[in-house]
């Protein structure tokens, strides 16, 4: 996912926003050419997201030049006080590219530990994310979903079709109308899925037999009902509980048979870690 | 700050990542042309921020149509259940914005919130941001600060100056050789700050005069020691108290006669709030 | 899929290309202002595609003036002469634009057109295009495509899984090893498709249950054999055909129990239909 | 011409329309860092171009690694079977970048054929391509026309000047006033080429002495006249024969004294050859 | 030319650099909504160029609103104390653009009232421009030399053929070479100029009838010379004088027979004329 | 300043201005590969500012190879005939970039050497430019201030508050209003300036403790009251004379006690100097 050609876009974004009258301190105070070196620290215990973005950003400050050296890699949990990596670069580069490393680094490691502590609590249920990303960073976020353990649902509008109430609404209400429609010119192998929001719905989406039937907002007897209603329709789809999911209730959905549950909270709720760079001058 | 040029490329981007496919759900169920309205609801009490952005939005995805009624302003503190806003526009392009609408007014809502929360408890205190902000969303995070009831910091690395030790250590640790080359060129009101992190740093620090200086993850201690230090030498600075700040140590920092506190945390510890949007056909 | 975000950045690419320099001879030689009108004519037998973008180029060109009424619509088959649409517009304006709305019309028109032309002989086959498309158009040709009553393949190399022999031979040639990797992580709905060439590949395939296996240049021999052994596995998968297909052979593909085949021809073979532009001054 | 600025631009789009999304499929099977070879090799007879725009595209991809080495040359005819190219870089890139790189070679490959097939039978007649070309590849397209033994007409709007009948009306059908106007203001070198659709037409343009006269849609009685009505006003002019012509007339019409032809369907008629790419582990 | 798709460009770039951080002080003081009106007044007598980018700087800030109203019109030559143009705004974006606006119009009416000085004393002989134009502004100070009564020398590299002496030697010092291999490939209609310093290089460039001679760098003797050298080959070419023109020489210039002088001053000697905004609430 | 985005914008957008139809006479006529050698020469005595672009643009055009040596530094004073630097390239990328190199260099040391000369008579006093500069070239022009020895005044709308007239009357003409309402929201570190016309806008302004106070268009008896005015406030500001202001004025305005003037001219009045490139095949 790091060679989507969006995560150059919001890279220079981000430069864009911190550097776009330069940076003013160290040019008065930094003489040009000087080397230094600075160490990624964890100041938390975190799970590690975004170190290949960290060269990437530096050699787009710098021009080319800079080296990093990873010392942990993507996924793994480290302690407080372990150094992520070191960069070797001119001090002015490094400087000025050290908030926005920083800010990228800070903000992915928490939706990764985040979801590692999620999917921690969900041995046998896969949780997946949503579209509730931050704006800019969807592909981003999502790349930190999957390495804190979590696994991906669509990443746009454009790759998978969801169809909602709004759309069958859009259709006279009728579920047939609107699947039948969709059946007609979609992209061939793209997978439907349907979000129901009661039995009802349940039963009149199962003929048109979904890739995935999303369970919307029901309590645990209404599930229950569901997961029943869809085993005796003897169709293979796949099921999944959304709206109200949270860590502490995945164990109690597991016991009622479910699989997969998406939750935007591993985004939405994700606050940022800590993680400083200590600089050394060369 | 919602006149920024950057706010249109961080919207432009946002919908790139959702609909760079085009929304094939839509397309496909939904007739061209048929009208339809959403209304923005607040699902938790909340601090309303970024509504101004929901007509910008729309209008790039519309191509132009759409009208937005806000029933609420930015800044106001809502209860659960409040409308916010109401959107009528052709229904294709109202699915199509609604997530992009929604993923930037939870953040912004979400940051403006804690950051009421915050300075509701720092009453005579100026509770400032920090550049530790979410890449891309600099100037709407900050704007979301101000929108709370908190201050800016600086915008970018370009606005203001800040020395900190780094700099001052590729000076061979020399706070007046740091400082001369500074106010030789530097542009002529662009205001200085220095952190220090000691009191003898202080001391060194306070002959140049700066507009600012930055007390660093100082105890309660060392910050009352560092206020009479600048009381006795008669200089009119303004000082503000930076590292280990929270909402809860605040009362007993204005006690000690602190009137600026800067917080990283205003941005990078909140949640989004959670609002959806209710769409109705026409 | 015309929602696409790509299709403005091709438009601004396309004009570009022909007004970086602007329109020097009409800038010279037609009054500022002066009204006209133009209307877009076939000038042979065609299916119509790209309509809708006939607007969106004159709204860019002419900032925000000019209007398209059309007397057709996208998927007609019209006969030489008729009149597609009429657009009014300020005479400079019209003049600027015409050749890029002609450029994107005529190659869409001849991709839909190809389309029909091949469809019209595959009854009850569904035919698939893929991403052989010209660089820059590829979500409009997909367009053309099913405006012509084709179906789409997948649009880009992030919205499916199309496992090809050189992943597998990535992984020591171990086709199982390649899937499980595969499954542990891959975004959940995302359907995987395998390509196989021969009758040994398919049967090591056939165990990780694909959505969709694509039989890649096979005679109808094999092919015949393929569908059987498919068959008796009893899995309910999709089967394509790609490689060596042709208009002329799909009712022999059909009879074998073909249902599904995907050309590039689509889109790599299509020529240009001849379509004018006729000015009148208002 | 692929110092063209726009280059760049059209290979950003085209991989940006593949790649926004990543290339998960590789991403997924393909073991990071691991190297790669692909060759590039014709199956049909062609001529060859595209080459220089291999190693762009893949450093666009790679973030400057992999290697191109040539084995054929631009403008060159290959048999079936020969292998135009090899690229040794890290397999994920070569992977993410193969549909690209063949997509631009054999549109531009299946130009500059086309091309050089129309060229071989008009010795002694220079043929012009037109701005009919694909939205986004006009300069490509032309140096595809010059690589395959085609000339250039102008690219673009703004360098040179083409009066039609268009800008006529819009004198009140004055050629005497419209030529005017333009001769008062032009760029002074820019060269004036008038069309003209009759003798009468171009009788009356004569006297302005353009540098080249088009005559347009002229059947062989009507062009043979014009040529002689030229030859006899004793001017120096380049005259151009537009509309209808066909590989199989330009004898014909180099018999009636024309030198020069151009053909909208260098472009506009090419199909795609076929080339694709046969990767190696390494 | 100001249809040019790079104006937008740098109307876009100029916004960018002054607003990227929004107009702080117009936002916090001016009331959301107010409106306003502002006039552009000439502070000096000067030649007017540039008013029809003031509705689009006006729109591009304004998203839309606001309207002008000309009091003058391009190429006009007014007083000090001239009320060129009335803007209708909303009052903020009236004060945004303000400064965006006059920089625009500053410059290009300063380009256009020093080419109008120049060309008032070249009655006779064309003036032309060169390349060396302010980056980013080609396009708009070619149209101010133009708006000041001066002519168009090329645009770009690419849309003109211009051999100057680093040509010549890279072909070993062979002129003959040299255009030989530009006429076997040269876009047809492309017409050549040919720069040379002596006699001699004239000589030995009049063989291959160039459209222009440039007489580089010469004196009035020398020019007389190359004058009577090219009237005595009987050849019909433009013969421009270039290095070492000002407006006082001209007349001598013309008394030798110079019909076309290019002056690089008109944009690198151009100073800004002096325009402000009178601002009146509404 | 060099490490603004802003600036590699700046030079896409020259390129894209000379380039977007790459360099016809170089292709047609310099054999691909050939190296070649440019060496910049001062064509008259300058302040040379710019140097460090050379590269950057050279790296552009050239696709990362190329060389560049410098023999002078930024801010030297060289006479006619120094050889300012060296470049070492391919030839065809030399000639395609010398146009662009030059305009941005004579440019830039162009407004360094009228700095220096302006500067030259104003020791002791500090003399700042404004934001009368090029539109796409803010942040180079005040680089190119720096450069030539004078200060830079904000950069933007964004970086920093000044209160003109304008401001005041949207606010009902209450200089107490519109200070209150920006005391309350404003940046918290960013200096407030308010310009005054009279000594009563001045005493008005007074109270509200400005961190400067521009006198806009004052005489010398004006500005010799108002700084008196000041003094007797006890307040420390700093005082910045604007409108008006000339290089020969300087000494007098410094005999009144002014310390600060700013002069839009630096920008708006200077001239380009002249700068060649002598090319030497290799």
């Amino acid at each position: 996912m790091l060679d989507s050609t969006l995560v150059q876009k919001i890279i220079d974004l981000a430069l864009e926003e911190d550097l776009s009258g330069g940076d003013i301190t160290s040019t008065l105070t930094v003489p040009e050419g000087k080397g230094g070196a600075g160490e990624l620290v964890a100041k938390e215990p975190l799970v590690v997201c975004g170190l290949p973005l960290v060269g990437r950003i530096l050699q787009t400050v710098s021009h080319g030049s800079g080296q990093v050296k990873l010392h942990t890699s993507e996924g793994q949990k480290v302690q407080k006080g372990a150094v992520l990596a070191t960069i070797q670069a001119d001090l002015r580069s490094l400087l000025a590219a050290e908030r926005t490393i920083l800010n990228f680094l800070q903000r992915l490691s928490g939706v990764a530990t985040l979801t590692a502590r999620v999917c921690g609590r969900a041995r046998g249920v896969a949780v997946l994310d949503s579209r509730k990303t931050t704006p800019g960073l969807r592909v981003l976020e999502k790349y930190a979903v999957r390495t804190g353990g979590g696994r991906n649902h669509r990443f746009s509008l454009g790759d998978m079709i969801l169809v909602k109430n709004n759309h069958i609404d859009a259709n006279g209400g009728s579920v047939s109308k609107t699947l039948s429609r969709l059946h007609a010119s979609a992209p061939l192998y793209m997978p439907v899925e349907v979000e129901v929001r009661s039995i009802d719905e349940l039963i009149e989406a199962l003929p048109f037999n979904p890739a995935v039937v999303m369970l919307d907002n029901m309590n645990d007897r209404e599930i229950k009902r569901a997961l029943s209603v869809i085993q005796q329709s003897g169709q293979a789809m796949q099921v999944e509980i959304s709206g109200g999911v949270t860590a502490e209730r995945i164990p109690k959905l597991k016991s009622l048979g479910v699989k997969i549950v998406s939750m935007g909270a591993l985004t939405t709720q994700a606050q940022n870690v800590d993680i400083s760079m200590r600089i050394k001058n060369r």
